[in-house]
């Protein structure tokens, strides 16, 4: 594997975060483009809790081949066409800087060596897809020194992974939808930076393990196919909660954001269960965290917590910093300090609570029973930034790969 | 209780039909009159397996107040509106006809003594109040021996219970919305009798005692004021599998109807969960019986058994006669013969089964596992008959109440 020493080897590193999203992305309407039905908007989770990390090198003695490694795994990168087209695209804006500038090392020429690793099991059920091709484009385009903005870079990223466009970007980002046939204007945005509302928090329930049924790829367009209320949620229903959602956003309104939070997941199931055959991600464990989420709203009285869905049974609950006790606290007295995650950066407004916020008489005892048995981790973060160019390289010098 | 000697009791005694939807009512715009938002369609099932039985009797001789026993236990008459204004409606029919003929007995004017049972536990989870309104309409009309059909009294029965209008009749069963604001044409109407498709069988799946979230009335203005796919549904799904549904009924093509039937039961939940709050009738025992009929029907390479949920967890399993041994057959190797129902009248095909329809191996585990712990009973049963007038009164020929 080591490079001849008379050949260099130029790397860059990145990390890259996860993103959950409030108003969510089902749907394709072009399938090679990844450009979505809809727009959809998410909140940016910190890296101080889950992260990929992704260096990107090149050299002239790598062998004929660009190759990618995923948590220490060769990748089939030939068969991916998502990955090739990211590659392919990045390629191409590097040619043309080359092109310009004669004095730039060719290193579109050059052969990729790409290594890539998460800091959290693909078992949590996190889009891992999303931060890995958003590390992915962001850290060869580093290495190519591409000028282009995150929002150009993330026409690339979409190709990708449609959602990984979000991830290329700090805070609160919506994904445009555009118009065009060319994908050329399906965009993310940033909506609102991480420090505009830092203290939007983000609690993951981890259910125990169950196999996903339909992979959401399958899924978004079998619902796209056969759902006849799901034209309604595109129309109508998305473009209404975008603008309100950002709105809420803006004038940082917990209670706007959570319930369009709320609604817009139970949308987007309910046109997973309207599809043929019908697609169901949440299961009983997932019920009884709606529940609990309405019980302890319904007991402190006000919207102090948010659920979501992905495709997938896991709950992430959003809450402001200032409720940690009312929200983390009650699940965190439900759960018990047996199981992992209660601990980490945004640990501390917990670390000595002695009991729960919201009184447990106030909690459904059949939702009790069904987290108690149906929660195996929490994950505990929050709103964060972008990706960040970092130095703690996966590829050494003379183009190795590094064991982190 | 007894009546003096001298007094006549007048007495009609009736039996009356559960019916389960296969285009689903769910939302009312009219709440008075339970005038719905959509038409719905139902299959009758067999009096030899369910039924309501009540007697309605009056008396110059009974004290000053209508009464109604239901399974042994007075009733709050005067309470329900919903009850006098069925007793009122059919009040006023009998009146016009003592109007016209002076010599007809003024049973209009006597009070009433209405005594009703159901075979079938409440527990069961199914509409026992169809069954029960359709039988204390049918009966009080034959007491005052009204002219009226059963199309025309089932807009008295639908403002007991909106789908009790659909108990008036038998085999498959249309409610017409209707349009007018006085609900004059929101009938039932026999789309097809039961001799029509014969072979038509119904496998109810009692999930193991779970209170139910939300009482349907509720549950369906919620979904009428909340739920922004539920306008789709109304004015146009709903309209389209009508006409499909029927045509499918009209040449016996299992198939279509089997199709239908569950695709309108999944939109039906489908806008509970885009309610606000979201409503959950179906759980993860409701989604395994769900997947054990989508593997049926792959196993065998043709739709030979059909879903179908109302407002709770228990399934409906519609199939044809000549598939028992697959459908059935294939639940009854998995449930085994411990549980109640594998009994009656409609079990004969499956009496002398070695083996599943399906072997299970076609079945998934997980779902095996869900429908074996969370099955407490099954009730089998076909499509059936209308109401049947009966002698067998459950009030003495002197008033009194007898127990049966």
């Amino acid at each position: 594997m080591a490079a001849p020493s008379n050949q260099p080897v130029y790397r860059a590193t990145t990390t890259a975060p996860v993103n959950i999203a409030v108003i969510k992305y089902w749907g394709k309407r072009d399938t090679t483009l990844n450009l979505p039905t809809n727009s959809s908007l998410s909140v940016t989770l910190s890296q101080r809790s889950l992260r990929t990390l992704t260096t990107a090198s090149c050299s002239p003695s790598y062998p004929a081949e660009d190759t990618l490694n995923l948590n220490g795994k060769p990748q089939e990168i030939q068969s991916s066409k998502r990955t090739l087209a990211c590659l392919s695209n990045l390629r191409a804006l590097r040619k043309s800087l080359e092109d310009a500038d004669s004095s730039l090392p060719k290193l579109s020429t050059f052969h990729l060596r790409i290594v890539s690793e998460n800091n959290f099991p693909t078992a949590a059920g996190l889009a891992s897809s999303a931060a890995g091709f958003a590390a992915l484009v962001r850290a060869v385009a580093d290495l190519y020194q591409l000028p282009q903005s995150p929002q150009e870079l993330s026409r690339i990223a979409r190709q990708g992974s449609g959602s990984a466009c979000r991830s290329l970007m700090g805070g609160y980002v919506a994904w445009r939808s555009g118009e065009l046939a060319d994908g050329s204007d399906s965009l993310a945005e940033e909506v609102a930076p991480a420090s505009h509302w830092p203290e939007m928090r983000a609690l993951v329930l981890v259910v125990s393990a169950e196999k996903k049924d339909v992979p959401s790829t399958e899924g978004m367009q079998t619902t796209v196919a056969t759902s006849e209320l799901f034209a309604q949620r595109v129309s109508s229903v998305v473009p209404e909660r975008m603008t309100a959602i950002e709105d809420a956003i803006r004038v940082r309104d917990f209670p706007k954001f959570a319930e369009i939070t709320m609604r817009d997941s139970n949308t987007f199931h309910a046109t997973c269960l309207d599809s043929w055959p019908p697609i169901f991600y949440m299961n009983d464990v997932s019920r009884a965290a709606v529940r609990l989420v309405h019980d302890i709203n319904r007991a402190v009285g006000r919207t102090v917590a948010a659920y979501t869905y992905d495709a997938g049974p896991n709950s992430v609950i959003y809450y402001e910093e200032k409720d940690s006790e009312l929200v983390a606290g009650t699940v965190k007295a439900i759960l018990g300090t047996n199981i992992t995650g209660w601990d980490g950066p945004f640990y501390e407004p917990l670390a000595n609570l002695t009991a729960p916020g919201v009184a447990l008489e106030n909690i459904d005892t059949r939702v009790l029973d069904a987290l108690k048995t149906g929660i195996s981790r929490v994950i505990l973060t929050g709103v964060g930034e972008g990706p960040i160019s970092v130095e703690d390289h996966l590829v050494s010098e003379t183009g190795e790969m590094v064991n982190q």
